[in-house]
C-alpha cells in the first residue's frame, strides 16, 4: 500500500522502491508523526471536516498506534514506504474506512517536516542539557583547582604563566554561545508548516495559530510554499552541531598534548583510558582522540546537507528526504561524546608540580620588559631589551633571571636614563606575574573569582 | 621592522617572510586598526601608562596616518608584515619614540581580532541592507504582480495552481531568517577582546568596560585565552552567508528554468542578460548563474574556515591568520551578487498568459478529490478515485475535464452513496482552487494580502 | 574481554565503552579479518613462530567463525569492543590457549587497515560493475535512439540542434572517467600494512612478501610509521565517489527537467515513477531526485573524513577509527543508486516530436552566420548581422527563417559584397545542421558512430 | 565591445557588468589564449577557412599581443570582458577586421576550458617540483640523521623507539602518492576540448587530431558537450590539493609538538621562526601553523566547488566560471608553501640527546612481551603478564627494568614453565629493540638503508 497509487497501474521496481522508501530512518520520527495527526484531526473537527465521532475514532486509534511503538510492539510491514504510510496503514486496520478522513487537507510535503521540526524541538533540550553537564564540570574543575599554576601557550610555546582554573574556564565559554546558538536556533525551529498541504496551502477552513499552539509552536508558516520546502533549520543545527564539535576538537588536541608524557599535566582514570593490544604499557586518551575525529563527520553533515540544498528549483524535491540522516547522525554524535567528555574531565588527574615546574624565567620576559616600561622606557624599546638579554642568555646557556645585574647594564648601557637594580628580579615571578593580570578577563585570581561569578550566572541564564 | 626581532640574530628567509606576511590581506582592516590604537591610547592614559602630552602626540599621529590611508596616499613598506606594523612602523616615522609606547600591555593577538570584529560591526549593515533591498524588490514584485495565477510544482512537475505573488513571496521569507540570523550574530561579534593580552590579560589596569564603550563593542571578552582564540563569530558570518547563498542558489535555479523557452515565465532585460560569441540569438540568465555558482565557494568558505579551526590547541595560533580571506571573500561574494540580482528581478518581464496557459485541468485533480471528501468521500477513496479518472483520461488521449459525467459515474460505480453530477466539474476552475486556499499561508487572494502586509512589518523589524 | 586490559585496575565507564566500542560499524569486515588473520598465521608458521599444529588449529579454528558468520549465527558478545576482538575472543572459545599466539607480532593497528584495504579491494570490482551498467544503458539508448534530434542546451536555454544519442553518450565519458579514477585507485589500496606492528614493524622474520602476496596486494608498505596512518585510499575513494555523486547530479537533474511537462522530452515509466499523497495526477521523478540529493551526502563524507585526517600526528591516532563509517556509507549509497538509475534511463520513454518540434530557427543562427562567413565574411561581422536580423525578427514577432530576403539585403546594404540569396534559408534546416559538426566529437551522425565506436571499446577497456 | 552585443538593444547594467566580467580572474590565461589561438588559426587555415595571408596576419598579430602580455605593457580596458575579449579587441586594434575570423567555428565555450587545461598542463610540472623538493629534503634529513633514536608515538603516547630517519620518511611517502595522482591527473588533463564550439561541434573541417598534437595534448575530447562541460580535471586537481594539504598539516602538527618545550626534539633556525609583538622571549613555528592552517582552505576549495559542480543541467552554464579561483588559489597556496617547508625542515637542528632521553623502559614492554613469546608464552598471555608488571612498577615509582626478578617471578608464579631469568632485561635496550624490527617496512638500521633505496627511485621515478 502506499499513499498515492491511484494512477498508476504497474509496481513500482523493487530496486527503486527500496531506494526510495525512507522508513528505516523515519520511524524515528513515530511519536512526533502520531501527535501530529492527533492534532490535525483535531483540527478537521474544528473545521467542521470530521465529525466529533470520527475524530474521536481517528484519536483513540492513533492512541493504540502510539502504544504499540511505545512498547516496540508496531510491526513494520513491506508495503510501509515511510512512518506516515505506516502510521495510516496501521489506524485503518485498527479502525477501519474513517483512517481515510485523516489525511484531508493535508500532505506529506507538510506533515514530515512537521515532523521533523516537533522532533527537533523535543530532543533540543537533552542536547542543551548536555552541553550545560559539560559546562558544570568545567566550571566545577575550575572552582575545584584554583590555585593551580601552569603555563599558557600560544603557537604551542609556552607564553605566560596562568592560573588552571582561568584555562578550564576558556573553553566554558565556546560552550556557552553554542547553547545561546541553540536557544536562538529554537525560535527558527517553532514555526508550524502543517496546514500548507502540498504547496499551496490547505482549502479546508483550518484554525492554523489554534493548530500552532496545539503543538507547541510559536506561530504557523506564513507562506505554504516556503514552509513545505524550508528545511533552515537542519541546516542551522548541523552549523551548531558542527562548530560544537570544533570546540570539543580544540579542548580534545589540548587534553591529548596533556596527557602525553612530555606534557605529563593531565593524567585520565581508567574508566576513561584505552589500552593497546600490543603494546602492554600504553594508556590511550581514545575518547578524546574520537571527540577530535568525529568533529570531521559533524562537518561533514553541515556541508553536506547544504550541498543537497543547493539550487533545490521546486517548493518540495525530493532531495529534501536526504534532511533527516545528517540530523540524526549529528544529533546521536553529540549525545554520545558529550556525556563522556564531562566523566573524562570531571575525574582526571592532574599534576599541579608538573605544570609550576613548566614555568621558566623567560616565560616572564614580558613582565621584565613591562617592569622597564614602569621605569619610563617605551614598550618598544623595552621589548627590544629583553629581546638581547634572552639572546646573550641563550648563548651563555644561563635564564634569564641568571643574568647578572652587570650583563643587564651593559645591554641597556645605551639608555643611561634607565635605572637597572636589583628590584628586576621580582620580575620573575610567575605568580606575581598572574596576579598583575587583574583587568576583567585577566588570569588574576581576582578576575577569575569574577569570571566564576559570571560563568555560574551563564550557566543557568539559557 | 618587524614588531617583534629583538632575539633573532638572523634574518627571516624570504619565502618564508612572504608566506608570512599578511599585508596584502589585512590592509583591508586600516582604518579599524587605526581606531583601535587610539582607543588603545586613551586607554592607557586613563591607566597612567601615558601622559596626556603622549596621548594626544599619538593620537594626532594616528589622525594623520588615518588620512593618509583615506586619501590613498599611505605607502606600504616592504618590510611591513601586516597592517598593524604597517601602522605603528608609519606612526614612528610620524612622531618619533612616543610610538614605541602605544603597543604597551596589549599584543598583536587582541590587537588583530579586535580590528576584525570591528570591521564586521562596520560592514554587516551594509550586508543586511543588501538583502532587505532584495527583499523589497520581492515584496514590490509581489505587489506589482498580485492577480498573476501561475502552476506551482512539486518535484518540478506541475502540481496547483497559485499565485505569482504567493511564489515571489516564498524567497522574501528566507532571506528573512538570513537577516534575522545576521542581527543575532551582532551580538556575538560585539564582545571586546581588546585588553587580553597575548593571552593572559593585560598587567596595566585598563578599564575594558570604558574601553568596550568608547569602540562601541557591547562588553569586554570574559576570558582572554578565549578572546584572542575565538573565531566563532567568523564561522558563524561564513555559515550566515553560505546559507543566503543557497537560498540566492534555489531562487536563482527557478528564475534560470522560467527563462527557458520551454517555461517562457520570464524574461530578463537587456540590462541582466548575457550574449554568446559563437550563437548570436542567445540571451543568457549569466547573473543567475553566477549567483548559483557562487553559492559554492560560499559552502566553500565555511567549510574550509571551520577545518582550519578543528583541532587548535593554544590560545592563539597562527593557523588563525586564515580566518580573514575567507570572510572578505564571503562578504564581497554576496555584496557583489545581491545588488545585481535585485535588479535584474525588479526589471524582469513576465508572461502571465504563458503562465496561466500552463495550468492544465490535472492540477485541479487535488480540488476534485477535496470535492469528493464534500459529497462524503473519505478522502484516501477520493484520491483513489481520481487517479482512476487520471488513468482513464490518459488512455483516452483527454484531459480531466473532457471526462463525461457518464464516465465519472461508472469510475465511481462501487461507491452508489456518493452523489456524481455536473458540479465537480467546477472544480477545474484554477482560480476558485486558488481562492479556496484561504487559511493562513495559503495562496489565496486573501490570505496573501495578509501575508503582504506580515511582509512588510517584517521588512522593517530588524 | 578487551585485548589489552592487562594494565588497568577499574572497568571503563559504560558510556566510554559504548562510545569507543566500533564493533557495530566494523562487524562488515568479519570476513576480511578472519582472512587477514589466516595469512598471518601462516606467515607466523614460516617465521617459525607457531608450529604447524598451531597453525592448523588456528586456521581450522578461524575457518569455523567464518562459517558462523556466514551462516549468520555469530553472537556479537557485550564484550566484543570491535571485530578484531570477537573473532579472537570466538576463537579463543573454540580451540583454547592457541588462540592467544595469533596476535603475536602484529597490532590491530596493522589488523584494521589491513581488513578495510582488503574490504575495499573485494568491493571495489562490485562498485565499477555497477558504473559500467549504468554506461551501458547509457550506450544502448544511444544506439537504440539514433536519428533522435532534440535542442541542445547551454545556460538552459536553447542553443543548437543535436543528437539525443550524442547527449546520451555526454553522460557516459563522465562515468569512464570515474571508472579510471578507480581502476588506478585499485593500486594505491593494494599495498600491505600487515606486518607493520602498531608502528615500528614487526620482530619477528615474517616475509611480507609473501604475506601481501598470498593475500592479493600488491607489495608490502615501504614505512611501517606510514602503513598504519594512511588513509589516503579513503579520502581517494571518497573523493571518487563524491565525484560519481556529482556526475549523477548533472544527469539527474536535466532527466528531471527533461520530465517536466514543459520540457516534455522524456517519460518515465511507472516502474520508477512515484506518486503523491495529497495529488492524485503527480508522478514523480523521485529516484532522480533522489540521485541528485545524496550527491550532497557524497560530497559531505568527503570533506567530513578529509577533515578528520587534518593535522593528525602520531603514526596511529584513535580518530582514524571514523574512517569506516562514511566509506561504508558512501559505497552503500552508490550501490543503491546506480542499479536504479539504469533501470530507469532503460526505460523511460522518449518523445521524439516534441524535441524536434522544439528547434525553432533561432537555434540555426550560428549556421546562417557559419554561412555568411563561407560567403567571404569574417565571422565578427556574420555574427553582428546574424544578431540584427534577430532583432528585427522579434521586433515583427517572426521567426529567422520568416524574414524576407529584401530585410537581410536590407540588413547588409553597408555590405555590399555579401551576396545575399535564397541559399541562406538552407541554413535553418535542422538536420543539415547536425550534419556539418562532423568532426571528432561533434554531433553529426558520422561523428556520432565513430564515438559510439569508441564508447564500446572503451567500456570493455579498465 | 563585447563579442556578442549584436542582438541587444540596451547596455548591460553596470553592476551585473562587473559581477560578470571574468578578466581579473582569467588574464592569467593569456599567454594560453593566445598560444591557443594561434593553433586554432592554423587549423582554421589547413581546414580552408583562411588564407595563407590571413593566418599570417593574425599570428604575427598575436605574438605581438603576446609580446606586450609578456612585457607587461598589455593594457586592459574597461570593455574587456575577459582574456579572450581583451586578446580579440587587441588583435582587432593591431590587424584590422582580420581578427574578425580568428573566432570562425569555435566558442568561448571550448576556448576558455582548452586555455585552462593547458595553463594546467604548464604549471604541473612546477607544482610535481615542489613537492619533489621536499621529498628530497625529507630523504635527505633520513639520511643525514641516520642513528638517531627517537620514541615513536601512537595516539600521542610514547610508543616504541624508533630511528628519525624512518619518521623522515614517514613523511616521504605520503607525498610521492601525492605525485603519483598528479601524474595520473595529467592524462585526464591532456584531453583537448577545442573544436567542440559551444556546445555541438564545429561546422568547419577542423583536423582536431592535429590541433591536439600542436597544443601539446593526448587527443580530442570524444564528445563536444562533454568538452565544454567536463571540469572534472579541476575538481581532481582540487582533491590532489586537498590532500597535499592535508598530508603538509600531518607534518606541521609533529614538527609544531616537536618544537616545543615539552618536547625539545626540533628547533628551528631564525630565517624560519617568528616573534612575538608582545613576548620578547618566543620563537614560533609560524610557517608550520599557517601550512596547517591552509590545509582548510584547500579542502574549502575542493568542496566548495564540488558543490558549484553539483546539478548543473547544461553542456555550458555559467557557473563554471566559478573554476577559476579555486584552482589558482590552491595552486598559489601550495606553490607559497612547499619550498618554505622544504627549507625550514632541511635546516632544522635536532635534538637526540632528548629525543634518546624520552625513551623509557616502558616504550619496551612489547619487547619484553615477545621475549617471553620467545620463552614460549603465548602472545596474549605474555600481554596480560607485562601489563601486570607495570601495574606493579607504577605502584612502586618503578620503571620496568627496576623490577627484581622476584618480583617478575611473582608475577609468572601461575606460569611455572615460563623460565625467568636475568636474560629479560635485554629486552629493554631500545637499539636492540630498533634493530629486532628488521622486516621490509621496519624501522631497523637495515630495513630503513633498504627503505632509502626505495625512496630514492621512487623520487626519480615520476
Amino acid at each position: 500500500m502506499t499513499l498515492w497509487g491511484g494512477r498508476f497501474s504497474g509496481d513500482m521496481d523493487s530496486a527503486a522502491w527500496k531506494l526510495n522508501a525512507s522508513i528505516n530512518v523515519d520511524q524515528r520520527l513515530a511519536l512526533q508523526d502520531i501527535r501530529g495527526s492527533q492534532a490535525w484531526a483535531e483540527a478537521l473537527m474544528d473545521a467542521g471536516v470530521l465529525s466529533a465521532v470520527e475524530f474521536e475514532q481517528i484519536h483513540t486509534g492513533l492512541q493504540a498506534v502510539k502504544s504499540e511503538f511505545e512498547a516496540g510492539t508496531f510491526v513494520i510491514e513491506a508495503v510501509d514506504e515511510d512512518i506516515h504510510t505506516a502510521v495510516e496503514r496501521r489506524l485503518s486496520e485498527l479502525i477501519g474506512p474513517a483512517a481515510g478522513k485523516l489525511h484531508t487537507g493535508r500532505s506529506r510535503n507538510d506533515q514530515v517536516v512537521t515532523d521533523l521540526r516537533l522532533w527537533l524541538l523535543d530532543e533540543l533540550p537533552a542536547l542543551r542539557k548536555s552541553l550545560e553537564s559539560l559546562q558544570a564540570v568545567l566550571l566545577g574543575r575550575s572552582e575545584r583547582d584554583l590555585g593551580v599554576v601552569m603555563p599558557g601557550y600560544t603557537h604551542l610555546q609556552r607564553a605566560q604563566p596562568i592560573l588552571l582554573s582561568h584555562w578550564w574556564l576558556s573553553h566554558f565559554w565556546p560552550l556557552q554561545r553554542d547553547r545561546q546558538r541553540l536557544a536562538e536556533l529554537k525560535g527558527r525551529v517553532s514555526i508550524l508548516p502543517l496546514g500548507s498541504g502540498a504547496l499551496a496551502g490547505t482549502p479546508f477552513p483550518i484554525d492554523r495559530q489554534a493548530l500552532a499552539a496545539r503543538l507547541g509552536f510559536s506561530q504557523p508558516a506564513p507562506n505554504s510554499l516556503d514552509a513545505v520546502s524550508d528545511r533552515d533549520f537542519v541546516a542551522e543545527f548541523l552549523f551548531c552541531a558542527g562548530l560544537i564539535g570544533i570546540h570539543l576538537s580544540r579542548l580534545a588536541e589540548v587534553v591529548i598534548l596533556f596527557c602525553s608524557t612530555e606534557f605529563g599535566f593531565f593524567e585520565l582514570t581508567d574508566a576513561f583510558s584505552t589500552g593497546s593490544s600490543l603494546m602492554p604499557q600504553k594508556a590511550n586518551p581514545d575518547v578524546f582522540e574520537l571527540a577530535r575525529g568525529k568533529s570531521g563527520a559533524l562537518v561533514g553533515f553541515l556541508v553536506g546537507f547544504l550541498t543537497t540544498l543547493k539550487g533545490l528549483p521546486s517548493a518540495y524535491d525530493k532531495d529534501l528526504q536526504e534532511d533527516k540522516p545528517p540530523l540524526f547522525h549529528a544529533f546521536d554524535a553529540l549525545q554520545g561524546l558529550l556525556p563522556v567528555l564531562a566523566g573524562a574531565l570531571d575525574t582526571l588527574k592532574i599534576n599541579p608540580q608538573r605544570m609550576l615546574q613548566s614555568i621558566n624565567p623567560s616565560l616572564m620576559a614580558t613582565d621584565l620588559a613591562d617592569y622597564f616600561v614602569e621605569m619610563g622606557l617605551p614598550f618598544r624599546q623595552a621589548h627590544t631589551l629583553v629581546g638581547k638579554a634572552i639572546q646573550l642568555a641563550q648563548a651563555q646557556g644561563k635564564s634569564l633571571d641568571q643574568l647578572s645585574l652587570e650583563e643587564y647594564r651593559s645591554l641597556a648601557e645605551d639608555l643611561p636614563s634607565l635605572p637597572i637594580d636589583a628590584a628586576l628580579y621580582k620580575s620573575f615571578d610567575p605568580v606575581a606575574s598572574i596576579s598583575r593580570r587583574s583587568s576583567i578577563g585577566g588570569t588574576s585570581p581576582h578576575s577569575v573569582e569574577e569570571q566564576l561569578q559570571q560563568a555560574r550566572g551563564a550557566l543557568s541564564l539559557i
